[in-house]
């Protein structure tokens, strides 16, 4: 049977997806395109439904993902590009998207944490979020933190979108201040403050192979408190007029700057 | 005079700047915010208007603006709390806007580049050419070079927000594919290509201290007639699962990896 009604019940649950609320409540979330729903697949999350829409869904490729989903007994709900169009949020849609089961646990639910972290301070935009999930994974990370009480969600619809899928290959976790401050209380782990102030440079601190790289929200950088909690500062030199750079573009130079001591150059 | 209509013709004018067509027609652009208005003063924006409203300008740093404005005779508007929400494009509206003259320049008609800069094939998203001058302003780059036809629009209203000022600081050059390859015919340049493959790993590349890093486009890179003009080409080398960086975020590790040579690390 092919959902053809924008106002069926379960397409409206999908397009409230888009609300912070209705995720929380759900403890679900959404997300659209061949290369994400390939991710979500192949990293083992939890896949509640997987929409398609068959006039849309043009590639040998996305059938194929169709099919895939069905063997693998995942629900599969069929519906008209009408209604596909009525809960897609991207631009040229490819007829396939998922409702899946957000898989957020507290860090004091984690006894030990290993590789390349990096913890964020109530970061506000989605869109630093996601890139920096995907940079994140590029270097071969383990998960992200969000401390603090004003994060956005990893599962915000951009977020998703701008992590091209690392939001399935990382762990995310969740901590308030107090919590991180506890947790470190009880474990070892090198927490590296990025700050604007004359600390160390960047390229001269000595990095962990375990370690969390914190970088503070967007407009506020990190908070004192938070500071008081790092066992290490850097800095990135900057020589122009403006005074900070982009939240995602600075955590994407200091965790190419600790890649660097976990994979050297090859020697020619 | 206090202009309190939103159907005032010159405010009609401002708010069709957000379209492409008319920044185009006229010449001018958008600019909102204290700091970026302060940038287009101090590095000597032409100011067509200084735009704003009593009621919203709380801050004594915004009234100083607009009085050195009035004293270097800089047009001034003043205008209705409604009729600045109007035109407004940022959350929280600071009192404060302006349009500027833009200053794009073909590259033909410039001789010699010196120092850093960054060319960019077919840019499309405003964010990610915003924060790439961002990053490039805090690296001491010279500026960039808008190269085809289908770039997004540095004077797009989120390129100049994420710009953060550094719109005014760097000269902005555009160029067809075919001008930049006679451009290259006539001066000696390095033009160093970011690509994905089999290339030389960006960390152990010998960048010169006058050079173009050329970057692709979000969604194709460079193209490979673009990649035929490079002198040399770098690659980010990648662990993880995902297949690229974001645009920004590649470009932002690049640009510090070449400040690197640029200014080396002080020693303790």
């Amino acid at each position: 049977m092919v959902i053809t009604s924008t106002a069926n019940k379960q397409i409206k649950a999908i397009r409230k997806l888009s609300h912070k609320k209705y995720r929380r409540e759900s403890g679900l979330f959404y997300v659209e395109g061949l290369r994400q729903i390939t991710s979500a697949m192949k990293h083992g999350a939890l896949i509640e439904k997987l929409v398609f829409c068959d006039s849309l869904l043009e590639s040998e490729f996305g059938r194929d993902l169709v099919e895939k989903a069905d063997k693998e007994n995942i629900p599969l709900l069929e519906v008209s590009e009408d209604v596909f169009l009525s809960i897609s949020m991207k631009e040229g849609p490819q007829g396939l998207c998922a409702v899946v089961h957000q898989d957020l646990q507290a860090l004091g639910q984690v006894d030990t944490l290993r590789g390349l972290w990096v913890a964020l301070e109530n970061v506000q935009d989605p869109g630093n979020l996601g890139t920096i999930m995907r940079t994140l994974d590029a270097v071969g990370g383990a998960g992200i933190i969000l401390v603090g009480d004003k994060n956005t969600d990893a599962t915000h619809p951009t977020s998703v979108r701008a992590s091209m899928g690392a939001i399935f290959t990382l762990q995310v976790l969740q901590a308030s201040l107090p919590e991180l401050r506890e947790w470190l209380s009880d474990h070892e782990m090198d927490l590296v403050g990025a700050v604007c102030g004359p600390v160390s440079d960047y390229r001269g601190y000595n990095y962990s192979d375990d370690i969390i790289l914190f970088m503070g929200s967007e407009q506020k950088g990190l908070t004192t408190e938070a500071k008081s909690l790092c066992s290490g500062q850097v800095t990135i030199p900057m020589v122009g007029t403006v005074d900070s750079l982009n939240l995602a573009n600075a955590t994407s130079i200091l965790l190419y700057e600790i890649f660097r001591t976990i994979h050297p150059m090859e020697e020619k």
